[in-house]
């Protein structure tokens, strides 16, 4: 029983190995969920993975084997016979072992080609074909049909025959003779109805489905607002191609949802990378790189401006050092507001059609944080250059002037935040591009703009 | 057969219940999707939605009410007979049933009590117990048991009796008398199983579960690690509470990701908010100004190094032109560190064990981004600056002060945005309170310090 999982039967396991107590083992690994075991095995070096994966059970070995990490996978790969290998990717579930398949180098597919089982190969060939990013990309093919006119109890018989098999029977798929799709049963419609009535007689023929080239993601949430425990994937033809699970609909929304934040934060995401201890420096810096320095050239058109007002700044030097504040507020406000406009947008709370609904209530909120800062920032200029003589002016007018900068440019940035997004995905763009560093270099221009065009008309 | 969802039906209803052929819209209602049924109510005033809801067949009352949103519910909950409202309660799913109870007021709750039936009654005050957060609190009863010795067929024959109820049967948990739970069998492995076996037979004894009091967050995990479509709920006497199920789980990842991302823009995370247009602007600005001001607070020590050292602003004025480029790059580089970091974190791929393996490849990365950006800045400075004449020194002098001043800021950074969610998660705390804006803040501390000190050794 597995209550805290993990560490404590990866230790106790590890002790036993240790102590070549390897039957023992092996029979506590029978017993353990799959990806305990996978975790296991990854830690072991290769003649020792290759070991005790020969010795576990044939019907485990497949799910086992797509839950090993992709250099653990390559290593018994390359340890065991291809004949073998055949066998065991026979019992590897239909999405991971495409995935697997796809990994191997185009050479290393020719020369497994020939081991593999009809099926199997016809299978992984097909499932292969889709387009990344496509729901034909991240289905399965280990679904279970009938026919209309079956009986229940035939029904009930066709799946006792075929699931050992099928790992997903919760949802019955009732298809014709052409393949396709009339609707479907669930396995619990067919539990409560009588043995001897027509399978027809618990047809569900309002159904979701997907199109095989629908993006991953709206599949993924399909099965999230409809609390499916799959979702059939149709083709052109209306037939049956497979089904993504709730499952993998879970790992496609992880993704998606690191993906937007990495690209919120100007970094572009990429499958290389996808985990980060095991991609190298050198991955991580490119996909760091070009935001960073396409941002530092950007920023030159703030610096025109400072550039352009440095007589201004080298007459008042108290200037200087409010630049800082005036950029930072600025940023911060802007990214605010974009964060909460494209979790909105991706919650499906907010559309494009409230748009200006959106942009009030941002400018709402904006107004409320520029009457505080405004207070906050006449305050600290008071204390920090109160005594700072202007040659026509008090200290007063100083403060006055750069509170009313600090509050005008985090008004405007809050509109440009949140406008961003919406802007974004009226061009059917994601969202997530308007980046909080560029949110920052754009509002960074508006502000020193703000900031000189008031300082010249107030305090010059 | 509904593909690409939503607006055809809606838009078809909408002109059926304006035309008044209410009998045929409610044929449809009938065969449609629960949950796009109650969007179409969402959108209709009170009266209709309660002529529309009452002629609805009452196995599908419950399910739609809850999917409706929380006003339509009051307004249903305010139109319709306590009584009438108690049966249609007692269709609810067990575990937004409660929901909706709490949402109740004390008052309301005593008023609505007696009208319940006994099993209601006392299940969601149950479930309303748990606090907020746990296990308890998203769990459902909505679960089946069966008796170990039972035959496979008396199994059967007892889940065709309870199912109507219960929309989760894909488990069944086996119970002793205590109702503690001693393993599970799946429907799956009923209909696999010989008929005249005991259920026993087909016991899994090795399952995964969670504690009643177990953090939710933690229990969706571990729904997702499993590969599970439900985990079973123990008390401390180990006695079946309930199940979570993988739905649920899905939507407390998606809130916890919001407040993940949310956290890290420095937005204070709050049920209120969790509809961006239902909520105020008030709302919205008390959920951001905490971080604003504060920030805006903070600053002041950047601002301070940047005071102390006015007198040599004052005589190279050129340095105020690169202060802003100094603290946007720091900024960028460790708001970029700290979200990789984050999310590795989060997705688990990384843990305290690594957090030198993890500082030393963002040191690398940093390495190689300073390096980059030293080139560009040492450019823009002979571009932008290439005429300014230093007391002591040519224009290379300063172009290099500058691009070093940097690089050392980008290497700091980028440190610093790595570690601060290390440490936080090291003081047992949410990585994500690492923020963007407050690393933002404290980089341009560490950038001022670095930019000045360079100044004042190469340029005074």
């Amino acid at each position: 029983m597995t209550n805290t999982v993990g560490i404590t039967n990866l230790v106790q396991w590890a002790r036993l190995l240790e102590q070549q107590q390897e039957k023992e083992l092996l029979a506590l690994l029978c017993d353990a969920p799959i990806i305990e075991v996978a975790e296991f095995l990854n830690q072991q070096p290769s003649q020792k993975l290759l070991t005790l994966f020969t010795h576990l059970p044939q019907e485990l070995q497949g799910a086992i084997f797509a839950d090993l990490e992709e250099e653990q996978q390559r290593n018994l790969y390359e340890l065991l016979p291809r004949k073998d290998f055949a066998t065991i990717f026979s019992h590897i579930p239909s999405h991971q072992r495409a995935e697997f398949y796809q990994q191997l180098g185009h050479n290393e597919q020719i020369r497994l080609l020939p081991y593999l089982y009809k099926k199997d190969r016809e299978d992984v060939m097909t499932l292969s074909a889709y387009a990344p990013g496509t729901a034909g990309s991240i289905m399965s093919t280990d679904f279970a049909t009938v026919i209309e006119n079956m009986k229940v109890k035939e029904a009930i018989q066709k799946l006792r025959e075929d699931s050992p098999s099928k790992k997903m029977i919760y949802y019955i798929y009732v298809v014709d003779q052409n393949m396709q799709m009339t609707g479907f049963v669930s396995l619990k419609d067919l539990i409560m109805a009588a043995p001897d009535v027509q399978v027809a007689h618990a047809l569900h023929e309002n159904f979701i489905y997907a199109n095989i080239n629908d993006d991953r993601e709206s599949v993924a949430r399909q099965i999230e607002k409809y609390d499916l425990v799959a979702i059939p994937v149709l083709n052109e033809e209306k037939q049956l191609m497979g089904i993504v699970r709730y499952d993998d609909a879970m790992d496609v929304i992880r993704e998606e949802e690191t993906e937007d934040m990495e690209k919120f934060m100007g970094i572009v995401s990429n499958e290389d990378t996808s985990d980060y201890l095991r991609s190298s420096s050198l991955q991580h810096f490119r996909k760091r790189v070009t935001w960073i320095v396409g941002l530092f050239i950007a920023s030159i058109v703030s610096e025109l401006i400072i550039h352009k007002h440095e007589a201004l700044l080298g007459r008042l030097t108290v200037l200087a050092l409010y630049l800082p504040m005036i950029a930072g507020a600025g940023g911060n406000a802007g990214s605010q507001a974009a964060t909460v406009v494209i979790r909105a947008l991706s919650l499906s709370q907010v559309t494009l059609r409230n748009w200006l609904e959106v942009v009030f209530k941002e400018a709402q909120v904006a107004f409320l944080l520029a009457f505080c800062l405004f207070f906050l920032a006449f305050l600290k200029v008071i204390i920090l250059s109160g005594n700072v003589v202007l040659e026509n002016h008090g200290p007063y007018r100083l403060a006055f002037a750069i509170a009313l900068s600090l509050s005008l440019q985090v008004i405007t940035s809050t509109v440009v935040g949140a406008s961003l997004p919406l802007i974004a995905k009226y061009f059917n763009g994601d969202p997530a591009v308007a980046a909080s560093p560029a949110i920052t270099t754009l509002v960074d221009i508006t502000g020193m703009a703000i900031y000189f065009a008031i300082a010249m008309a107030m305090l010059y």
